[in-house]
């Protein structure tokens, strides 16, 4: 038995207590939250976010892709949301590694060269600078008038702003 | 003032009470979870998971594109994850449009048509086994005897998995 069926026990239990069914589509709070994966990132801690009030995108550095472009478009022209809030944090995988040396440890093993940017960085702040650039020079999000980033401190649980370059 | 202020006074309140800053960097249960980005899925709350343990991917869909292969990637080749847990839910807003409508409103809209798929689907069910295929068949993801679909009902807070095609 892997560690799946122990998160389907737990959720047996989360069910038996679930009463927010009733909960429209749209996020209450009108905002999307882009955040890294990392395990010690809970999003909804961290903002004091209920269940319902906003949107979560997650990905390996909080980075902005095509992907997350397609989700805060969605989010955005679809669903409402009008305020975007960047997460990236302290001691961040991302930082460890460069695309290079991991793409040829990849291509050694599988014979495969990943054809996509891994998203590395060694910039912590100026990544998340980065990332606001991104969403605001796409045409396809409406509502750029507040994109914020922050860095999260895994430390002490602190989100700090990212000032405009 | 936005949102985004009173979700940093409630962050203030979150470093405040905040005793977890000692925790490592891979996850402590070896699990990544990918999941919609929709505002009535708290992911930790309905897998019973903790600060620490899982790696958690999102997006609109909880579908897997090249940013989830990279993210998946690096989850399992660097930082040690083994299981992957996929979270797609009912009343999605995927379900509710088709790519074309939607390209072809934002061409009018912007003069722009978005080059990527906008990823919606009209089978749920179905839209999960696509994306475990996804991932099996990615030579960049190493570890793929649990990889495991499930859609959550936003009705009742329960997952139910969805058996292979």
């Amino acid at each position: 038995m892997g560690v799946t069926d122990d998160l389907l026990r737990n959720n047996e239990e989360y069910a038996r207590g679930f009463d927010r069914g009733d909960l429209p589509l749209t996020p209450a709070k009108g905002v999307a939250v882009v955040a890294c994966m990392d395990a010690r990132l809970d999003v909804h801690g961290m903002l004091g976010l209920e269940l319902g009030d906003a949107h979560v995108i997650r990905n390996a550095g909080g980075v902005i892709t095509d992907d997350e472009i397609r989700s805060l478009m969605i989010s955005q022209r679809l669903l409402g949301t009008t305020e975007v809030v960047l997460i990236h944090h302290t001691g961040c995988g991302m930082l460890t590694f460069s695309d290079d040396e991991v793409k040829d440890q990849i291509e050694a093993d599988t014979g495969v060269r990943p054809p996509f940017s891994l998203e590395s960085f060694g910039d912590l702040e100026g990544n998340v600078r980065e990332s606001i650039d991104r969403i605001k020079s796409s045409p396809f999000i409406p509502n750029k008038a507040s994109v914020r980033g922050f860095v999260y401190e895994v430390e002490t649980g602190r989100l700090r702003e990212v000032s405009a370059a």
